[in-house]
């Protein structure tokens, strides 16, 4: 018998392997990987009470915060399908996600709630419309061994993008895909039990790039923060011993003008993944002054976020513009985990490879 | 369409990721991930263009070099099923597993070559008996493009047991099972594109505990030894930078032994995972004050070899012997790949765990 591929195992395996070993910070709250799988089996409890099924949509709209990373595990070990929602978004594009996938549950940040109370009655499908979460978890029971088989081709969880070319779209996360994009994760960004993973990207982002799964997977610690503020991040990275975070090219821009004013400079190794755009070779060079190792990565919703990338090497600073950007766009190489069939090229230039091919 | 898994892919991306990089050090031959691939493609020509099709077993008699490396890409390229065979073994075991895996090439090493071809006639299934490896690379022809499609649970390699209760038995590896496992080790012992390996544990044990395959993956460098020789093992870990290696107690408290002795300390990194019974304390605490950074882990053939890991931790050191056995014992915890469902537990112990069990 083949064992199915889930993240749904790297909770179980590190609450085994590391029970006392720190899982979660969400403020003042720390959580061990005992507690942390003892509250997604108490989760996943009071939502089968509730009448969740295998299959059912289970949507969360929340910031970074255990509202958040916790359902990644308790949705799925459920049966059920997670879908993230984008805190960014207007009510009636929430409206229109909801209704899509046919949300039978939704938790909602008593922060963010109010924006869809008041069109509740557009979304007749949602049953429960849960905003006090710890309250959710008291209906629960842990163990939950209720847990239904799945193949490990089957959803896991739908992302919504952003919809630039019409309706947002559904993508679906299947445990297999999932299982893989944070193994590679963890390989490529050499994630360790001793890491420290700031969440400065939005866990709705992708599942957070499926670091939601990949620290998880590696024993090692989530620091949770509900919005991307430089001085909270600083702060964090410094009492907490932050090894990794991950953000979008504007994030890593604001972290870096916020050090340089400052004079902060980081000792400790410290891995910032940024995605998108290339970002500015001033960018760059501040953030390394800061003490940033920097990786630049590519993806789309469609891989499960991050599926390529350029490690800069310091020696590459020494080119010019030209040679820097042509790197860029060169060295997009594919995840190990992610085979030959991926290449990544820089549209507007114009010695893209013969054999190249655009993704997506 | 889902990618199937496949530790073909491995090399495929290594070559194209990093063409340059020093992928095989075998005496004075140093071969780059390029000619890795190149000699591999043509090899996979050569097995084809002497009648090898998808499924036939194809089995090598050599010590770590690279007629022993490069057949673990190069025989499932062409379809074919690979067969390592344990060159300790007497002529009558060799001649029996050769015959009941139905091998239809045998490449054999020169030196080792004379134990069967006085036994030849007792294995007609075999049409091409190959000791001039280099010739038979030059039939080929490089890139190989008649690569059949396979089944990611469709047979990579045979591996056949020690025979200690009967006859030798032919555990199946699979593609899938291969990719996932070479994924674990690369991820249990943080072996990267930087990664130096030294072939001191033998290819043919377990395909060489899918170090084969998981230092290929990284990019990282297979340096090759022909006998786990202290003396030599020390010099290319010096000249080499060696950052991992694997072998059994009895080459780790050889090597601890011969360092020792000569007041050898090794001031890099240096990773030594070694398997089977857990060291003795006196093996540990020489091997780490010469500077190896030992890792102990547990496997069966029916594993892919290692596949539960006991990192044994410094301050463990300050235990009586009672206790540092009990660590030892229990500490036994499945790979991040392995699930959760394996469970080592030392039998002799009385105080095993209610919901132990043993593996296999």
């Amino acid at each position: 018998m083949i064992r199915p591929f889930s993240p749904l195992d790297f909770l179980a395996r590190s609450a085994r392997v590391y029970p006392d070993r720190l899982a979660q910070v969400d403020g003042t709250h720390r959580v061990t990987y005992a507690e942390f799988n003892d509250r997604v089996h108490r989760l996943a409890s009071a939502l089968r009470a509730r009448g969740v099924q295998p299959g059912d949509r289970v949507a969360v709209l929340a910031p970074n915060s255990a509202m958040a990373l916790e359902p990644h595990y308790a949705v799925p070990l459920a049966g059920a399908v997670l879908v993230m929602l984008n805190t960014r978004l207007a009510a009636a594009e929430l409206v229109w996600i909801l209704n899509h996938c046919g949300a039978k549950v939704l938790l909602a940040d008593p922060q963010l709630a109010p924006v869809l109370e008041s069109v509740r009655a557009e979304m007749p499908a949602i049953e429960h419309f849960v905003t006090d979460y710890e309250a959710l978890l008291a209906e629960g029971t842990a163990p939950f061994t209720d847990a239904p088989p799945f193949d490990e081709n089957g959803m896991l969880a739908i992302n919504y993008t952003s919809g630039t070319t019409g309706f947002p779209k559904g993508v679906v996360f299947t445990h297999r895909g999932a299982w893989t994009n944070a193994i590679g994760e963890a390989l490529e960004h050499g994630l360790t039990a001793e890491s420290v993973y700031l969440w400065t990207l939005p866990l709705f982002h992708c599942n957070g790039w499926c670091f939601s799964w990949a620290v998880t997977a590696m024993g090692g610690t989530h620091i949770l923060m509900r919005q991307p503020d430089p001085a909270r991040a600083v702060e964090l990275i410094q009492a907490e011993g932050v090894t990794h975070l991950c953000g979008a090219p504007v994030v890593v821009a604001g972290l870096a003008q916020h050090c340089l004013q400052r004079g902060i400079h980081f000792d400790r190794p410290l891995k910032l993944v940024t995605a998108g755009a290339p970002p500015a070779p001033a960018v760059i060079r501040d953030a390394e002054q800061i003490g940033f190792d920097i990786a630049h990565v590519y993806g789309l919703t469609e891989t499960y976020g991050p599926h390529s990338i350029c490690a800069w090497r310091p020696e590459w600073n020494s080119g010019d513009a030209a040679e820097r950007a042509r790197r860029r766009a060169r060295q997009g190489v594919p995840y190990i985990i992610a085979g030959t069939d991926l290449r990544v090229v820089d549209e507007q230039m114009t010695d893209v490879p013969a054999d190249g091919e655009t993704m997506g």
